[in-house]
C-alpha cells in the first residue's frame, strides 16, 4: 500500500515557486465558488508522525481566506468531552456549509494508537472504524465533501526528518520522546494503518496516499489534489440539485394506498385510550413516582449517569405538562428542557443530527427534548422537507446516533404522547376560548391536524424501525393527562432504576 | 419494532378480490417498463416460520410475467457451493437488468440461524451483517432497487398458523418438526431479528415489517409496496441518468495536473528494469520452479486448497507467455485460464464483479485471470468507460471481494507485468514484422500507448489502494521476459507454501 509513496519524489524551490502564485489564485477562486455552496468541506490529515501534517495545514490557512476555515487538532478529551460519547467533539467542530474543516489528529487517532499500543485487538479495531464509517457516510450522504491525506515517510525518512527538526532550534519543540517511541514502533504503527486506510478508504471518502519526505512536492500534491476535488463537487452538486428538483415533480403522479390498507388498525389506534387515573390516585401516585425521581437522579448525579429524554406526540397531546411534572421533582440546575422547533441559520447550515448533538450535556444532568431529531422522519417526511432517501436512511443514522448515547452510559427514554384525533378538536377548541390559552394554538396546528393519516404512518414505519432493545419507545395514553404524567414518571424511573444497576 | 405487526390487520375476501384485478394490471404495467430499464429488483423475504414468505413469492410469480422473474431459496450449501466463498451462489443467482429476483432464506439466513442457535456471538453475527451490508451496498450503487420484507408473526399467531397448516392435509406437509423446535426459541429469535434488521435497515436497502398473520392483509401490503417502490426507483434512475450525461460535460473544464506533479517519479518507473535471466541460469530456475509449483499443486490439490492468479500488465508486457509457462507444469484438468476481454452481453446486464465471481473454481483448482477485475480502476477509469463515483469506490468492492477469497482459504497472487515504453515500441514493432505475431497487435495498442501518463497514475493508485497484506500485487520488472517468468513462478510458489501451512 506505501510502495508508491517511498520513491523519493521531490519539487524544487524554483519549481514550486514557478507554479505557486497560479495554484494559490485558483484555491482561492475555489475557496470563493465553495462559499455559495450548500455543503461543507471536511479534511482529514492523518499519516507517520514528521511526514509534515500540520505544515501542510498550516501553508492552507496561509494561503486561503481564514473566515471560511477552521482547524481543529485532537488530543486526550477534556473533562467536558470524556462526559460525553466520544464522537460529540467532532460533531461539535464540523465546519458549516460553505467552509473548509481541517482535522488533525481526528477522529482515527485514538483507534489506531490503541491499537498499536496493543489496547484493543483487530476486531475492536475493526468496530471502531465502522462507527467512523457511519459517522462520514453520514456526512457525505448530507452532501459534504469529505477528503482524507495520509501523509507517509518510510521508516529511514521519518528518522532523518525527526533529526532535522531536533537539530533546528526553530523546530525542536516539534519533536517529543513521544515521537520516538512511536518510531521505535513504526512497522506496527504502518501495519495497523494499513488495515485502517483499507476499510475506510471508501468511494465517498477516500483516503489519498501522500510522500511526505519532500515539503514541496507534499504540497503540489495536497493543494492540487483539494482544488480538483472541491471543483469536482460543486459540479456533482449542482446536478444533484437539479435531480432533486425533477424528483419533486416525478413523472408518475404517486397513487394513494388503496382504503383497505389506510383503513387498517395502527400501533396508536391499538391503544387502549379509555386508561385513567381518579384524582386521588393520580396524587397519591404522582407524589410516589416524584418522590422516587428525585432521589434516583441524586444517585446519578453523583455517578455521573446523565439521562436523555425525547418527547413526540401529537399537537395538544400534553409535552409541556408532562414535561413540567417531571422537572418539578429536579433541581434547576441539573436539567435542561429543548424545545426543537424550526432550525437556526447556524443549525441550517450544518446536518440535521447537529444540533442535537450539540444539547448533549454533562455527567449526571437530564437533558428533555422538546420535540426531537425524529422531526426528520416525521415531519420533514410529511411535509416533504427533505427528500425520501434522506428520511429513509434517517433511521439509520438515528439508530446509530442513540446507540452512541447507551454505549456512553446515558440512560435514553423516548416517548409518543398520543391523544385520539376527537380529543384533539377538544383541546383545540378549549385553547381558542381561554385567553391565556390562545398563544398555544396556532394555524399550523389545524394544517398538522388535516394529515393525520400521513403522520400516523410516518409514527408506525417509526416505531418500526427505531423501537430497538437499546433504545425503545414507550407509547403513551394521553387522553387522560393523569395517566400520561405518572406513566411516563414512572417509566423515567424505571429506566434510571435500571441505568444505576448497570453503572455500579 | 415488531409492536406494530401485532395489531391484527386484516382484509376479507371481498375487499381483496375488489382490488386484485387493478393492482395486479400495475404491477404487470411496472414489470413492463422494469424490462427496458439499466437496473434489477431484488427482494428479499426474511421473517418468522408460517409468515408467509413461501406464499407471497409464489402469489408473485403467480401474478407477474415469469419470464422477467427468478425465484431462489438456500438451505446447507452444497459440495460445489462450499468450496467457494460463501457469497458466491448469491453472486450467481444475481437477476440481471430489467429482472426481478426473489430471494427466500436468503444471505440472512445462516448469520440468524446460527445466532439462535449460539453458535456464534453477537460480534459475529454483527461482522457477517458488515459483509451483508457492503454486499447490498454495492449492488445499490451500482443501481438495483433491493427491497427487503421481513414477515412477522406474534408467538401466539406462530403456534396458530403452524397448527393451521398441520390440520390441512394439503398443508401439513409445509410444517415440519424443525418448524416447532423454532417456535419454542421464538424470543430468542425475535431478539436476533430485531439486532439483523437495525443493523441491516439502510436507506438503499429498507427492511419493511408487515404483520403476517392474514394472509390477504400481507399480500396487499407487500403488492402495494413493491409497486411504489420500483415505481419511484424507475423515476429516480431517470433522473441520475441525466445528471451522469451532464456530468460527462462538466461546467468546469478538468485543468490536466501541473508538470511537476506528473514528471515525478511513479511505482513503476521506479523498478529497477535492468534484471535479467541469462540463458542458463533461466533454464536451470525456470524448471526449478516449475518442478516446485508441480508439486505444491499436488498437494494443494488434495488439501482442497484453491489458487486464484491475477495477471495485469502493459499490450505486450509477457502475460500470455507467463502465463503459459505456469500451466505447463500443472494439469490440463485442474486449471483455467480465464481470458477477459470486453464483457458478454449477459455480463453487461449485472453488477460489474459478477463475471470475476462465478468464474471461482472449485476446491483445489488454479484459476488464472489475464486481465482481472481491475480493469474497473484502470481502462475503465481512463477510458471514462465508468463515472469517477464508480472507480473511486470500486477499491473498496475490490479489497472486499479479494478479502473473500482469502478468507475461505484460496491463494491469492496480483501480478503486474511492467515494460519500458520503449521496449513496448520494440514488441509492437517486431510484432508489425512478423507475420504469425501480427494478430496480436490493434490499433488499440497504439491508442492505449498514448495514454501511458494516465494508465501509470491509475496503476499507482490501484497499488495504494489495493496492496494489502492479505492480498499484495507484486510489480514484475519484464523488459527481460525470462526474469518475469522466473519471478512470477517463485512468487507463486511460496505463496501456494505459506497457504498450504495456514490450512494445516
Amino acid at each position: 500500500m506505501f510502495e508508491a509513496a517511498e520513491l523519493g519524489r521531490k519539487v524544487t524551490r524554483e519549481e514550486f515557486d514557478a507554479i505557486a502564485p497560479q495554484l494559490r489564485t485558483e484555491l482561492l477562486e475555489v475557496q470563493r465558488r465553495l462559499r455559495e455552496a450548500d455543503f461543507p468541506v471536511i479534511i482529514v490529515f492523518g499519516g507517520v508522525d514528521g511526514a509534515g501534517k500540520n505544515e501542510t495545514a498550516n501553508l492552507l490557512n496561509e494561503w486561503m481566506d481564514p473566515r471560511w476555515t477552521v482547524t481543529r487538532a485532537y488530543s486526550r478529551p477534556s473533562d467536558e468531552e470524556s462526559d460525553r460519547p466520544p464522537f460529540w467533539r467532532f460533531w461539535r467542530d464540523l465546519p458549516s456549509k460553505g467552509k473548509i474543516g481541517m482535522f488533525l489528529s481526528s477522529w482515527y487517532h485514538a483507534p489506531l494508537l490503541d491499537r498499536v499500543h496493543g489496547q484493543i485487538s483487530v476486531a475492536e479495531m475493526d468496530e471502531r472504524l465502522i462507527r467512523i464509517n457511519h459517522f462520514e457516510k453520514a456526512l457525505a450522504d448530507d452532501g459534504a465533501l469529505v477528503i482524507k491525506f495520509w501523509m507517509h515517510l518510510s521508516k529511514k525518512a521519518q528518522k532523518k526528518r525527526l533529526k532535522k527538526l531536533e537539530d533546528d532550534p526553530l523546530t525542536a519543540w516539534q519533536v517529543t520522546p513521544v515521537d520516538w517511541e512511536h518510531w521505535k514502533m513504526y512497522d506496527k504503527f504502518v501495519g495497523a494503518a494499513e488495515r485502517l486506510i483499507m476499510q475506510t478508504s471508501k468511494g465517498h471518502a477516500l483516503w489519498h496516499i501522500v510522500e511526505g519526505a519532500d515539503a514541496r512536492y507534499r504540497y503540489s500534491v495536497v493543494l492540487n489534489t483539494l482544488k480538483d476535488a472541491i471543483t469536482a463537487h460543486l459540479d456533482r452538486r449542482d446536478a444533484m440539485k437539479r435531480v432533486a428538483a425533477e424528483l419533486k415533480k416525478p413523472k408518475t403522479a404517486k397513487k394513494p394506498a388503496p382504503e383497505i390498507l389506510t383503513k387498517q388498525p395502527s400501533i396508536l389506534s391499538s391503544l387502549d385510550m379509555t386508561q385513567n387515573l381518579d384524582g386521588d390516585d393520580y396524587n397519591r401516585q404522582l407524589q410516589e413516582q416524584r418522590a422516587r425521581l428525585s432521589t434516583l437522579h441524586r444517585r446519578a448525579k453523583d455517578k455521573g449517569v446523565s439521562t436523555v429524554l425525547v418527547f413526540e406526540g401529537w399537537d395538544a397531546a400534553g409535552k409541556g405538562g408532562t414535561i413540567r411534572r417531571l422537572t418539578n421533582a429536579l433541581n434547576a440546575r441539573d436539567y435542561q428542557v429543548i424545545p426543537i422547533a424550526a432550525p437556526t441559520e447556524e443549525e441550517r447550515a450544518q446536518h440535521y443530527l447537529w444540533r442535537f448533538w450539540r444539547h448533549l450535556s454533562r455527567a449526571g444532568r437530564v437533558t428533555i427534548f422538546d420535540r426531537s431529531w425524529y422531526g426528520r422522519v416525521l415531519v420533514e417526511r410529511v411535509e416533504g422537507f427533505c427528500t425520501d432517501d434522506a428520511w429513509q436512511r434517517a433511521y439509520g443514522e438515528i439508530n446509530d446516533f442513540e446507540e452512541q448515547i447507551v454505549e456512553a452510559g446515558h440512560v435514553l427514554c423516548k416517548f409518543w404522547l398520543h391523544i385520539t384525533p376527537e380529543e384533539q378538536l377538544a383541546r383545540f377548541n378549549q385553547r381558542s376560548e381561554i385567553e391565556y390559552k390562545q398563544w398555544k394554538l396556532t394555524d399550523e396546528d389545524w394544517r398538522n391536524r388535516e394529515k393525520w393519516g400521513a403522520y400516523e404512518t410516518a409514527v408506525n414505519h417509526m416505531v418500526e424501525q427505531t423501537s430497538t432493545q437499546i433504545a425503545p419507545w414507550t407509547l403513551v395514553e394521553a387522553n387522560s393527562k393523569t395517566w400520561a404524567r405518572v406513566k411516563v414518571l414512572r417509566t423515567v424511573c424505571d429506566a434510571l432504576e435500571a441505568g444505576l444497576k448497570k453503572s455500579k
